[in-house]
């Protein structure tokens, strides 16, 4: 299995390689692949990878789920290929069908952007979170492809800094026109007119519409809501996991306190000091203005769901 | 002139020394001195450096203003020195009263806190921003002080990391319990009741109560508003502007977009990309809890003025 180590961003564009289910796991807690769609497929083609070395089926996919325990598509692409009668097939199958989707989803949220104006985003939920395209990413694509004149603020989204490695490198190659933020600075713009729409991924969607995502979803979306800013998330079906109850029952990852304290190697916190990192936060439905998938644009779960055909 | 240069912490504590007017303000636009009470003394004793080598006061003045146009407390220390027939002795009266004044703001504050529970705070209010004892960070410490069992949640502060690199240091010496955290995860602590009261410093505090502070305070209030998480502000009386109507008349910073793309000289960005970076935000007076000054705890900026006889 060959992708792009998305550690190396945005300084070296550089393809790292799986011999096995292990070395792909390895692969996944360290970052150098994210971003749920993009771990769908990963997670697939982890099992396809067991396949064709003869690897233990059940074992692999289980290690594969357990690298990444809030992203519901990970557990959705192992289980694709697992249940396949040819799960390299199956696996190259998800990959595929990723572009495929996301472009349909794009062209669905694209309208939901203004014709001219400015759109924040948190985290990467561009190409290199998916296979290709993107979700919040690819709803802004597809509208600069449309014809819409759009700036894009760009949340540098810390810890691990998704925003101003990958998100910027992404729009930096597509000549979409876009200003690096520190994510404290995202409530100012909302407050004063400078943003007319938010675009987020997700990695979870609950049955009532709760949205898990990137630390730092919650808080821009409660102060896009005082005011009355559209927010809007933008993800694949896959990502909506009907056996969720509500955000509380979504696990939230807890990863190296390391990624707060230290950066590039250079210890930014005194000797002594403790930090909590928890990945992903919880953000209720009610604040959330639509859902965009690959089926259409939504007001709901239950409406996503019944339009889909996945209810 | 000599301080301790916070650029170089938590790592080293070094003192660094301005032997004229124009030395120290570079070393105030660097932050090598910052925090809007540390900046009162500073500019006071700014002036009585210019006294001191002759310089001419008023040019030496607008020069000392002009380095950081929010914190309202570096003009007031500047005036100070200017009106008193002896600017030395006034400067360094100035400073002598920063101690006491803020151990009395401390110890009226403290009575907010909970006597056992998790305070959060951003940036650095602490003896740093301060001659000694801190704003916010002194009614920590005075909480503490009185037997309170507090921990705190250290926001980090984006982009130049007061609160890792200055906060934290603070706690670790005074070893009061504390944990880092990306100012992103703020928001899931408040909603999950993990945060028992926000204190924050002042940068400037207009009439009708609106309070500039560092960037990321506004965002901070708007979600602690939503869980009715009480959000006070440690400031002195000198940092409350009568003259200034309302937030919108308080001109907020831009500083360098370097700080923001780049970290101990380590670009963080794609070539090419451009960044926002507002040193400040505006916190409106409907969001504040309670003002604690030297002169005591206040539900309102009137009230406040009205008691402490500025009005």
């Amino acid at each position: 299995v060959r992708l792009i180590d998305q550690r190396r961003l945005p300084h070296r564009l550089e393809i790292v390689e799986a011999r096995t289910v292990d070395e792909l796991c390895e692969l996944i807690v360290a970052l150098a692949v994210r971003g749920a769609p993009a771990l769908g497929a990963a997670g697939a083609l982890g099992v396809a990878l067991a396949s064709a070395t003869d690897e233990d089926l059940a074992g692999a996919a289980a290690r594969l789920v357990a690298t990444r325990p809030t992203a519901v598509n990970l557990a959705w692409g192992v289980q694709r290929a697992l249940d396949a009668d040819d799960p390299v097939a199956e696996a190259l199958r998800v990959a595929d069908e990723d572009v495929e989707r996301n472009r349909r989803l794009g062209d669905h949220g694209a309208s939901l952007l203004p014709a001219d104006g400015n759109v924040l985003t948190h985290c990467n939920a561009g190409s290199l979170a998916c296979v290709g395209w993107g979700t919040a990413l690819g709803v802004i694509r597809s509208a600069v492809e449309a014809g819409r004149r759009l700036h894009v603020w760009v949340d540098e989204t810390r810890p691990v800094l998704q925003g101003v490695r990958l998100t910027a490198w992404e729009l930096e190659q597509l000549n979409i026109p876009y200003t690096v933020i520190p994510d404290v600075l995202a409530a100012s713009l909302l407050a004063s007119g400078e943003v007319d729409a938010v675009v987020v991924g997700a990695d979870r969607i609950a049955a009532n519409g709760d949205v898990a995502n990137k630390v730092g979803t919650y808080g821009l979306a409660v102060v896009a809501a005082r005011h009355r800013v559209p927010f809007h998330v933008a993800a694949p079906v896959s990502t909506v996991d009907p056996a969720c109850p509500d955000g509380a029952a979504i696990a939230v990852e807890r990863r190296d306190p390391a990624e707060v304290l230290e950066l590039a190697g250079a210890r930014l916190a005194p000797v002594g000091a403790r930090a909590e990192n928890r990945a992903f936060d919880i953000t209720p439905g009610e604040l959330i203005t639509r859902y965009v998938t690959e089926t259409g644009v939504w007001s709901s779960v239950a409406a996503l769901l019944a339009g889909s055909g996945s209810a």
